[in-house]
C-alpha cells in the first residue's frame, strides 16, 4: 500500500502496511503487521499495538499505551497515556501448565471497542469487554469495570457515572430530559441512559 | 552461559548471562546484568529488569513493567502490562541533600516476593514488602497494601479480598469451608486464610 | 552549551541543549528540543520530556514518566516510576473535527508544578493544574484531583489528606500544632494548612 505523507520516528517499528494518510508515529513505538491504522492519526511514544487491532481515522494515542488484539478504537477517539486495556478476563501465564490448556485456542480473547470520539482519560484502566460509547469521557485514573454508555462522564475505581459529556468534551448541564453544553450550545436529549442530539 | 533458543529483540538489550532456555524479550526492553531469568518465559516490550532481580520459569511479563532490585517472581506467574513495583517505602531524590544519607547503603530497600502462579492484573500497584501468594489474583487497577495470601482475589485501592480464585485462575465457589471450581473441578479447603489443595 | 560530565545512554534521544552537570539519562527515553533539565539529575528508562518542559537540579525521574508541556518541576523532588502528568482538563482528540477549534491555540493548556523535594509516588496520576507542594507525598496510586500543600501525606484516588512528613521523607508526629520528626528529630509548626519549619 502505498504511503503519503506518513512520518515514522526512525526509533519505531512499524511492520503494518495499512496505514492511512498523513498518520504520525512518535518514538520508540512498534505498530505489528496485521493491524489496521486510519488517516490522519497521532500515535506517541513507546506505543505499542498489536496484530488485528483496528484504529479508525484522526485518533489521537498518547504515549505509553498498548493496544491489544480485540482493541478497536472509533474514529477520532482520544486515549489518554498510560492508558490500559485488557483483553482476558482471567489471565495466567500461558506457560503455567495448569493454565496452559486455556491459552490453546483463542476463546480466552475478549474484545473491546472505543466507539468515535470518546476520551479515555490519562492512566485509565479498562477492563475486558467493557466497550465505550461514542463522546463519552472517562476520567484520569478511573477503572472501568462496565460499559460506558454515550456521552457518559466517568469517574472513580470503579468507575461511576458522574455525568454526561459535549461532543466537546465539556460537561453538559442538565435541566430534566434536556442537555445542553455551555461551552459550545449543543443540545441533547437524554432518554434513559441514551443521550441524543436534539 | 550457553543459551539455548532465546530470542532476544534487536532493539533489546539483554546485559545478563543468565537467561533460561527458550525465553523470549520483545522490543525496547532492558534486562541489566546481574538479573537472573528463567527458562520459557515471555517479557514484553518497554519492560525493564534491573540486577539482582530473580524471575523463575514460565513466567509472562506483558508490556511496561519495571521489575526493581528486591522483586523476585515466582515459576509461573502472569505480571499484567503496566505493573508497578516499588521498593522504597519513603522515597525521596537521593539526589536531595537532606535525603542523600539515607540511600549511601541500601537498608531502605524492602524486597517483594510474587509466588508460584499468581496473576497480577493490569496496571496493579504493589506497595514495596506487600507478598502476593501463590495462584493469588490482583485485580486491574488495585493498589496491594498489605500481603495477599494464596489463592486470594484482591479488587480495589487500597486491594481489599474479594473471593478465592483456582490455579487456573477461575472464581473458587465456596460452601463451608469447601472451595471448588466451577470451570476445572479442582476442590480446595479453607482454613483461616490459607487455601489449600483438597 | 557545554556539557560537562552528562550520561546519556546510547539509545536515548537528548535533543535539548539545555541539561546541566552530571545529570544522567537513562535508556530509551526521550528529551525534546527546548526542554531544561538541571544538574545532578537521574532520569530513568522510557521517558519523554516535552519541549518547554523544566526539570530543576537533583530531581530524579524513575522509569515510564511523561512530563508534557506545562509541567515544572522543583529542585530535589522525586517522581517515581510510571507516574502521569495531564495538561488539559477536557481532552479529546485534536483531530477530531469537533474538537480542533480548541486546540487552535495553547489555551487549553493547564500548567502544574512540583515544588522543591516533593515525592510523587509510583503510578501517581496528577490532573492538570494541581500543583503539589514543597517536600509533599503523593502515595503510590493515588490520584491527585486538588492542589497539595507543601508536608502533606496524599492517599487515595480521589488523594485525601492523611498526614504531613518531614523533608526526609518519613510521617510526621502531630502533638498539637508542633509537628515533629520521629526519624530525624527536625520540628514543625501547623497553622491551618501551612507546616513551616520551627
Amino acid at each position: 500500500m502505498a504511503r503519503c505523507n506518513v512520518y515514522i520516528h526512525p526509533t519505531s517499528l512499524v511492520e503494518t502496511e495499512h496505514i492511512g494518510d498523513n498518520t504520525r508515529v512518535w518514538a520508540y513505538s512498534h505498530i505489528m503487521a496485521g493491524a489496521t491504522i486510519g488517516a490522519n492519526c497521532n500515535i506517541g511514544e513507546h506505543c505499542f499495538i498489536e496484530s488485528h487491532v483496528t484504529v479508525e481515522d484522526n485518533v489521537t494515542i498518547k504515549n505509553g499505551c498498548c493496544l491489544w488484539e480485540g482493541i478497536t478504537i472509533g474514529a477520532g477517539a482520544f486515549i489518554g497515556p498510560g492508558v490500559i486495556f485488557t483483553n482476558d478476563l482471567y489471565p495466567r501465564s500461558p506457560r503455567l501448565p495448569e493454565a496452559a490448556d486455556r491459552y490453546r485456542t483463542k476463546e480466552w480473547l475478549v474484545p473491546t471497542h472505543v466507539a468515535e470520539g470518546a476520551t479515555l482519560g490519562a492512566g485509565a484502566i479498562i477492563v475486558a469487554g467493557c466497550n465505550i460509547g461514542a463522546f463519552a469521557t472517562v476520567a484520569a485514573g478511573a477503572v472501568v469495570t462496565r460499559s460506558v454508555p454515550a456521552h457518559a462522564l466517568m469517574i472513580g475505581a470503579p468507575a461511576r457515572r458522574r455525568g454526561w459529556v459535549c461532543v466537546c468534551g465539556r460537561p453538559l448541564t442538565r435541566a430534566g430530559a434536556e442537555l445542553s453544553c455551555p461551552h459550545c450550545q449543543r443540545m441533547f436529549v437524554l432518554s434513559g441512559d441514551t443521550v441524543v442530539a436534539r
